[in-house]
């Protein structure tokens, strides 16, 4: 098993374990929208994002246990992009993660108001960490987590793919969609974790650079499993992006994967900065090429 | 003009001013998403929230202006949420604020996305306002805004609120249902205030029984009018809850104009506590009881 496996093994047993915690259910007047949480939290993922959380915050020599419900957080608003991302009134898709999406399982209400719920909880579980000691600490993961996500972040990038089916986006275009759907978040994540270990400016740099090209190169590998794997594989619905102009419609299938390949090279390159405890990091940028879900 | 009046006026003027800064267009890639938030925000609206915010830290003692931000915040959560409740999904409502609703000027996806970003704006706000000195301030009125708004707050009220129609509900369910909703925002609003001043346990104690009643009136007045009033009076779509168990189609009208009365007077009587400065929060709580839009 290498160093990533059994890390990121412990780091998905405890954000699991904490995550379902938070939908636990006493109430029966708010049985279904917990239920509706649940659902989607249960159904697992690969918690890359919790996981980039922890090891950018101990490549900081920072120790990460003290701050899961901020990784926890990363995850919960990652989650609720993927519930509404799969609304009709987006990408339609009826399979998530192996399961069905909370949509077709419920209705679109339930699941609109369970990915509002999930961001609440996920700067609930900031404000209120006890592991956060530094209230200033707290305050900015907040700003940086609530940026990330918001009008000229995730929100901008995915309105524009959206508006993107059927017609051609430039290049600049497409950097500014993938920038901000995947981008964001990862740059965010890496940054959060960085600053729970009190980095230095040139670590959070080299971390933030590292994030930025492991989120376009992930973007890309998920443009090309989209095209050439199958729903089993991939546990979500394939061919969404038929009308999209993504990577692989721009450059091909051959070409995508070169990118995909120098953008991960590059961002291992970011962790020249860190004298020791950047294999997991390394290692995780492997594995975000290699996926074949 | 009463004391009220002019207060509001002053509150939306800078509330106003400030929300409008937040949605500013630089970037073309993104101009879509802001041109909606923007919609949201130019319709104007009452500004209850923001002013119970000013009067509540006003009547503790506290200067409001440097937490504008934080008024703001709650505004943007406010009108984030009856986007969301005016989707197809939900309400189905296609007139708000007098202007067509974002799903019918857009369509659903630039609807949902502009709530999710008016969100993230309300908890970036609150991070990064320079007002709020003390960083443990600006973790407390996050935590308290996510909860009101997360999974025991407005969504399980809105949730358990959509699937009533067509049953009957519990006079308990309608309670839990009308706390959620309205109740809990007020409430968290009245406390943010209290808290920016610093207030004293009792003084925070008063106002949350005043916002609380308060919105159970508000919520209560809101039924009435959707009985009652005509689209054009509301700026909104009426009888949208025709076929909900609203508390006038429990109780009838003249009932329900008793309740709100009786707990609009309960309110009132929760500002003995403060010797000075409740003239405001006296004439907003008539204004609540009396209003016609």
């Amino acid at each position: 098993m290498s160093e990533l496996e059994s890390y990121a093994a412990r780091v998905r047993g405890l954000v699991d374990d904490r995550l379902l915690e938070l939908a636990a259910d006493d109430d029966p007047r708010c049985a279904k929208p917990h239920a509706a949480v649940r659902h989607t939290l249960e159904a697992g993922g690969k918690r890359l994002r919790p996981i980039l959380f922890f090891a950018s915050c101990e490549v900081c020599g920072g120790r990460p246990e003290p701050f899961l419900d901020a990784a926890c957080a990363v995850e919960l608003v990652h989650t609720a992009s993927l519930v509404l991302d799969d609304l009709p009134c987006m990408d339609d898709a009826g399979l998530r993660r192996g399961r069905p999406t909370l949509h077709v399982l419920y209705d679109e209400a339930t699941a609109v108001l369970a990915a509002v719920a999930e961001l609440m909880a996920a700067f609930e579980l900031i404000a209120r960490c006890p592991g956060i000691r530094r209230d200033s600490l707290a305050r900015d993961m907040a700003a940086e987590l609530a940026r990330a996500v918001g009008l000229d972040g995730m929100i901008a990038g995915q309105q524009l793919d959206l508006d993107s089916v059927g017609r051609r986006l430039s290049m600049d275009e497409m950097e500014f969609v993938h920038a901000r759907k995947t981008g964001a978040l990862f740059t965010a994540t890496a940054r959060m974790g960085a600053l729970a270990a009190g980095a230095s400016g040139p670590e959070i740099q080299a971390l933030e650079a590292y994030a930025k090209n492991l989120g376009l190169a992930f973007q890309i590998v998920d443009d090309i499993l989209d095209a050439t794997a199958t729903a089993e594989e991939l546990g979500k619905d394939v061919g969404k992006d038929a009308d999209k102009p993504t990577f692989v419609h721009l450059f091909g299938l051959e070409t995508s994967r070169t990118v995909a390949g120098e953008l991960t090279a590059t961002a291992k390159g970011s962790l020249g900065v860190f004298r020791r405890g950047a294999a997991v990091l390394g290692q995780l940028a492997d594995f975000v090429l290699a996926r074949k879900s």
